[in-house]
């Protein structure tokens, strides 16, 4: 059986190879990649997204669980802002794997934030990509904060989760009404603290000035409290995850499709990007050319960036 | 007087257009910038990160009220992760503005996140060099979240801040291990409440295990506790802030200039990545292709996105 084949067929040894090989941009993962693609467009991708510390990943890690209890397969993608120094990513993983390590139906992968212009997006839909062609029934991806790219990931499934706690803050409202429009589910965890019915009311409020914007769409994001370290509140995210599935692929609904097309612009913009900076990256090097003395430069006030930029631009980008 | 020369002798009317020039990504506002650059060098770049609602706008409105005190020109900017569809920015500016509303010396201005693929930290720094030409001796960058991008933005300043409050969560320790690396200051914020002492020797902890990645850099990293609303915790805060320009500007040091080339390096490559990203998709549209199309056929798994980009690269990226 070759590479693709194995994939497919769910093993597990291979799936961690070629995730491996993607987070190495190693050339090798592009053309599998390529032979994957047409057995992708089965899984159902779950994208959640909140802040650090309020329980992102214990709520997946529920959610996870559930669906293997409806005997969904599971594949979980952890984005984590840690730096490739720290290796938390990792540490991450070995934590996480933890509880689901004896079931093969649950294959839990974390990715690290890269330094900068990292292709972060990129890297995480690659391996969206290898769970949905692997067979896994549903994607669970985690990403933390609000920052662009995560909020891209995030955004780019065909439900989007946003998870919060009571007490975050009550300036934070301005703030929470920019990320509204992406959330297809509002979690409100550690719904027992102090606070709970307040986080509930002012998001109830925010999704009313958020649905006159959300133009086209006639899903009411909804609102479901839960503890997820005791398992509260799980069953009913299950509940309104898999309501949310049947408004997308209600029958003679584009919906679905249009989630599709929504990610799959957002992956080919992403690897565009990519691909034309390395380009321009490549070129300066062919060229001779020298990053570093282009700063001393410009912080020696012998340039500026703008001229520098137009110059480069002038000589040719690729 | 021309434009320059106006933002030079920081008329902040001019200031105000040429911001909004550079929000609305006008090309005759990189002339502008051209011209000005040689003018930068001079401000104190801090930038402040940290999650949503950990009080920072209260933090850096506070900062700005002791530079005043201390007779120095502020400018603050603040990165907003509000979509350009709520307005939130613009909202935030106005609240913010009461506070520092008589002053001429002190100038607000919000950048909100763009959508997908935005230049925002192109656009950020932009902004930073328009007020570091226009004179104020201090430029205060606030970034919310711990995404990509946004680090980016705080880690292009002298000195980065990372803004937290108590009680965010024990399960974030691997998490704030990641952005560790990027702190000179350590705030806790809201130190009144529970759990305020745990916070700092958490913090006490991580700086111990990341000082060790810190290669090459003798600052220790510092931790203050402040009730920014209160006003408490700030002056030991601004006296830190300058221990560490003080520290970046010693006599013989390098460290002011390195500073430098970090920020300038940052700079240039997201301009370089925005300009490729961008000629890129021009010549698509030159072609007569498509991305409309291309969404499509990988949609129906005509092709895939990785054949598609191939493809694009082939026919030449710009």
């Amino acid at each position: 059986m070759d590479i693709t084949q194995q994939i497919v067929s769910g093993d597990v040894r291979t799936i961690a190879r070629i995730l491996r090989d993607i987070d190495d941009e190693l050339p090798s993962s592009r053309d599998i990649l390529k032979e994957l693609y047409p057995h992708t467009g089965k899984a159902h991708i779950i994208g959640f997204t909140g802040s650090p510390g309020v329980g992102k990943s214990t709520v997946v890690d529920q959610i996870a669980t559930v669906c293997r209890k409806e005997s969904k397969t599971v594949g979980i993608l952890a984005v984590d802002p840690t730096s490739p120094f720290t290796g938390g990513a990792i540490l991450g993983d070995r934590i996480r794997m933890q509880r689901h390590f004896l079931d093969p139906g649950v294959f839990i992968r974390s990715l690290a934030t890269r330094g900068h212009f990292g292709g972060l997006s990129k890297s995480a839909n690659d391996m969206v990509n290898v769970l949905d062609a692997a067979g896994k029934d549903v994607i669970l991806v985690e990403t933390v904060g609000v920052g662009q790219d995560e909020v891209e990931i995030a955004n780019s499934a065909h439900t989007t989760i946003l998870v919060t706690i009571p007490g975050m803050g009550d300036d934070v409202q301005a703030i929470k009404a920019g990320i509204m429009e992406i959330g297809d589910i509002f979690v409100v965890n550690k719904a027992d603290r102090e606070g709970s019915r307040k986080t509930v009311r002012e998001l109830m409020n925010l999704i009313e000035i958020g649905l006159r914007r959300r133009n086209g769409e006639d899903w009411e994001p909804q609102i479901v409290e839960t503890e997820a370290a005791k398992g509260r509140g799980i069953d009913k995210l299950y509940e309104t995850i898999e309501k949310h599935r049947a408004y997308l692929q209600a029958t003679g609904s584009q919906k679905w499709r249009r989630a599709a097309e929504k990610r799959t612009r957002i992956q080919l913009l992403g690897a565009l990007r990519d691909r034309a900076f390395q380009a321009v990256l490549e070129k300066i090097e062919q060229r001779g050319d020298s990053i570093d003395e282009m700063v001393r430069r410009i912080v020696d006030r012998e340039s500026d960036p703008y001229t520098i930029v137009q110059q480069i631009v002038d000589k040719g980008l690729s």
